[in-house]
């Protein structure tokens, strides 16, 4: 049960703790926040699932997933392709150098490829659709299950640090400086479309106001 | 060579019969056009790769894929996720039952599913990759390896019939109907903030008038 845990408690491999100093050290404060976040919700969405660590899933590929998640958008990985494919190869070559096996690793690679894609990541397996929904509740997508006090924990761990704007900022930036990352119709596509049309903001960014993390947004 | 043989063979096995009925019986002939088209051009650019049938790919799987890839659109697969996995559901149940084993069925789904995902299809596999491209070449991108003849014959044999707004059309009116088949940053979601914004069509639809493709658009 999500309640008998503290929902703050990270894995403590030796690959766990290199997954997290890549994104503490290579990200802004406020995208590797919301990087650790994705992770400690898409535990508490396991088990609001009834999915079992070890059993359905296994922690430190859904720990690799979460936390690199957005590993696109830092300078370590920032190639031509999408920022999510950008991303998905830079933490399947990490995977890979700590001797993880091919098959996890092209789970790893899936999840992360395909965490901006509503509708078809919840089709693509358990550690998929963990990803995607663990990023989704930090947004604020149907986080009606998380209790107050969850939150509050997850929240004063890793503050939310307008969140919203520093990630969008750095997708749209990296679309106008490289026109090949934003594929027509793609999340930086999008939002380039949306910052580039008044009002100028995205719709992540004001949807962020309205959701039940916005008391949380001053912190 | 993609010379010797003429563009518009299809194959003409038993299932390849069933998907081409499939799809000229349940989509409009503008859509279905389209579809067989995809074909034709995913070949030529299996050609130009040096990709060949029978080796590198399974020419009945491409058929499949390609000329099912918009099936999704139709009234036979219009449940609520968005169309491409609809699409990708109907088309795995047909070959399921046709008696095509799991991992092949699954390559169509996953080429199906990810065909509007510019930047991710093209990193799953050829079938992905080929499928992608035959829709895109049919749109007019990239397709400067395409000869006028082959142009000429293919679009006389499929003729375009206002494809583009036929298929956005179809799209949006899902999409209006049925908010979850427009997740947030999905193809759907894009096509209908385009078309409910001045100049309320597309860029698909007026990049159309732009391509190579355009002198056939009246035929």
């Amino acid at each position: 049960m999500s309640s008998v845990s503290p929902p703050v408690v990270l894995p403590s491999t030796d690959l766990a703790r290199l997954v997290l100093s890549t994104v503490i050290e290579g990200e802004s404060p406020a995208i590797a926040n919301h990087s650790v976040r994705s992770y400690l919700f898409a535990r508490l969405l396991a088990d609001e699932l009834g999915a079992t660590p070890g059993g359905d899933y296994d922690e430190e590929l859904l720990f690799a997933a979460c936390v690199l998640h957005d590993v696109g958008l830092s300078p370590s990985a920032a190639g031509p392709q999408r920022f999510e494919v950008e991303g998905a190869d830079f933490a399947a070559a990490l995977l890979a150098e700590q001797g993880v096996p091919a098959e996890p690793v092209g789970e790893v690679w899936e999840a992360i490829a395909l965490h901006t894609s509503g509708g078809i990541a919840e089709r693509r397996g358990l550690l998929c659709r963990l990803t995607r929904g663990g990023v989704g509740l930090d947004f604020g997508r149907e986080a009606g299950f998380i209790t107050d006090a969850q939150a509050s924990v997850i929240h004063a761990a890793y503050p939310r640090l307008d969140m919203e704007r520093a990630l969008v900022d750095e997708v749209v930036a990296q679309a106008r400086r490289t026109p090949s990352k934003a594929p027509a119709y793609s999340f930086a596509d999008g939002l380039t479309a949306e910052r580039g049309t008044a009002p100028h903001t995205s719709r992540l960014e004001r949807a962020a106001t309205a959701t039940r993390w916005a008391a949380y947004a001053r912190h």
